[in-house]
């Protein structure tokens, strides 16, 4: 693991990170593998059918493991996500997404993240990144 | 599988999907069992390291399965996704998801959707829904 | 949810599980969403590289998986599956897989397997039934 | 990439693995980027509702991934799997299973498995490894 990741510089980058601005996360906190953002639900962040997209569920989580694997190692990069929707929300809800560390080698880390409206659950996903080294 | 599901009528709804809008997904091609979709990365789809955000080829990924699942059976709700992030993208890159069924049910179905920026398989999706029926 | 599951005539049926004792589980819990199974590492259960075999740890978890999900309601089939695997075992190592309910509907349930040697998790995996109701 | 590995020993040493042996699993071809491996359905692979055991079939897949992911770099370690069970099969019957490379890095590889009897689809699968280098 890289020793040397900078928190404050980090979460300063994250708060950059242009999906997440035009998504409009929050970034929240980030920890040492573990990071907290979070979004309220807009009109355009509904499907067809006038539920959640799936696609900006994840996003959210995404952002929040992006945060926490790189919390870290920077870089680590996404290899794999699973995941499963489990209930909607509405127009004004606010969805929090967290992230932790599960398992970490040298070069990969597991993470696993929950996105919740208040106490509901609304969807959960794991994930696995790569850490890349200088050189390679 | 409901026999009854109107492709034409499908394909105008979906064209106002608003979160497909809101990220300038086109919709392309919607048959039985299969959609094409696509955008052009812009700069706010890059994450906080210059590269193409992960929720971001997702979602896309995302807009396809909800097409080809509900040309199969209206309404279908995605229950599990899983994949790998291969590649990354430039701004001004146009990118293809296709979603294909593999395999369904009466409840439930698999189908399997691809990221593809000309020959380069940028990721790749499973997901699986749920065949929701009046009534339930 | 079915809620007649006899937990104890299904953990009667599940000590009878062909596979689970070809394998030699042993279903150690069954309370209504949840079930922890065991096994011990025997060399037939190592890789060609002399490590734990993928395909057993996953054994493992279904077996538990299975056991959690149909005591919530019988029967329940699995859809979908996705997990990690974070560290090997040894010839004589106890193997302790542990599965617990995270959401259910009437027609699905998501369910989280944990694998472990003592408090060392071994892999960790996610799972989604379809919950089949009688006439269907 | 190692592009070292020896197709015929690591066939040898794949006939020998320990649990693909117990489960009688035949290796039935390597190549570059692709394994081909089959079993016979028995009494002993069945759950306890009498169906095909999703344990086991991910476990003739992994058989499948392990030297497929092999026959690219040794060693090769599985990270990540998800996957679909989507038929079922009888004692007796046949069962084959495939893995492809879809994408490769020096470090990592992701897999596609497919189960089928005969022409039916039984369960698909996904995996990425870790391209282990020595000195690490």
């Amino acid at each position: 693991m890289n020793s040397e990741v900078n928190l404050e510089e980090l979460t300063s980058r994250l708060k950059e990170d242009p999906y997440a601005r035009f998504l409009g996360v929050e970034i929240e906190q980030i920890k040492k593998g573990y990071a907290r953002c979070s979004l309220v639900v807009t009109e355009d962040m509904l499907n067809f059918v006038g539920l959640l997209h799936g696609g900006l569920v994840f996003s959210l989580a995404d952002v929040a493991f992006s945060a926490a694997s790189n919390s870290d190692h920077l870089p680590s990069y996404a290899l794999d996500v699973s995941g499963s929707f489990l209930k909607t929300a509405q127009v004004g809800d606010r969805l929090v997404a967290e992230a932790s560390l599960i398992h970490t080698t040298k070069r990969t880390g597991v993470y696993r993240m929950e996105v919740r409206r208040g106490d509901d659950l609304i969807a959960l996903f794991n994930g696995t990144v790569f850490r890349k080294v200088s050189g390679e």
